[in-house]
């Protein structure tokens, strides 16, 4: 039991017990976070706890692609300059941020919100695949890349959407390459990817054309 | 370099930035987060939001023992039923929420914002060693307990502080016992502590008085 003695002040037990609702944040971390900042310039936890209501009370998800925005439609979809036609479907926000990164894709994105897991009880219904079959029965898309992680679960929801889509005919459906990851020895590659990397192989002089 | 591209949102790059400035959250930790705030329910990360405001802008330090306190002199401090004969002098706000916890201590505390430690710059002057001595001057205290920590710079504080109060001849001075750690092993705990637990010998019969 926390007593009101243990903190000697409401407002500090009010910061740890909002602190510790955080993942992988327990009461001694949140103490020590709410210590450093009682400490720390009144500014720092001003702003930061400004920061967070202003993010939480004005992001909103994109109409289009359920990616975080602060409009009703995302700059991504918004952006004429990309290509509307290749529609790229992610498990999440962070996802989308992944992809960006690589600066290898100037197509669209579709955000699941989670891949179907029926042990944490996702069914398709939680997640934005419906919206993905409307948004392609509405027209212009010519390809879906399925970039799901490579796991149980994300190879479920792949096959899962994979089957929904078919009914396009003109729909070209991709996936990401399996293959050796960048920087990983033979030694230490399982067999499934190693098998999927020999029967994916490519041309050897593709790899000069990146 | 962050760029805005990477969050596609400034309220979310604010949110990780103001995030990432406190101790040991880094950059990928507050991301995820903030991103965790914005799945969840709008309440939780306003909550927290309004509570880190509230503590650090109306939480200040007792004017006498330098403890947090919601008014200018602290409940402990203020509470007539407490020995104010008696200061117990720590190191830090944390360290009186451990006493307290105790429920061992009657007396009154007396935070000194750290111990004295020349390799991070911290010099006597940085302390509320300044402000102990006038407390015991202003006269009705009987005991100083010194209980800081039972490293080199907090013996080394420990001894600094006893000089200065030594000038107060009717002053009782203490310290923290120290000796061999309630539950560990006699062959586990270091020669310096079983040395002086042998010195500090207690009578077997008082430990039935607790």
């Amino acid at each position: 039991m926390t007593t009101d003695r243990e903190f000697q002040s409401t407002l500090l037990e009010n910061a740890v017990t909002e602190l510790s609702r955080l993942p992988g944040i327990g009461r001694k971390t949140a103490l020590r976070l709410a210590l450093h900042m009682l400490r720390a310039d009144e500014r720092e936890a001003v702003g930061l706890g400004e920061a967070l209501i202003a993010m939480r009370r004005n992001i909103r998800y994109c109409s289009v692609c359920h990616n975080i925005s602060e409009t009703d439609v995302c700059p991504i979809c918004s952006d004429t300059r990309r290509d509307n036609a290749t529609v790229c479907v992610v498990e999440s926000v962070k996802d989308v941020m992944s992809f960006e990164n690589t600066g290898q894709f100037q197509g669209l994105y579709h955000v699941l919100g989670g891949v179907i897991s029926p042990m944490d009880g996702i069914g398709p219904d939680k997640l934005e695949i419906a919206s993905l079959v409307e948004r392609v029965a509405a027209g212009g898309i010519s390809e879906v890349i399925l970039a799901l992680s490579a796991t149980m679960e994300g190879e479920t929801t792949n096959y899962y959407i994979f089957r929904l889509l078919s009914r396009f005919p003109d729909l070209k459906i991709t996936q990401l390459a399996r293959g050796v990851s960048v920087g990983n020895e033979i030694e230490y590659t399982d067999e499934v990817t190693l098998g999927r990397s020999l029967l994916n192989r490519t041309l050897f002089t593709d790899s000069f054309k990146k």
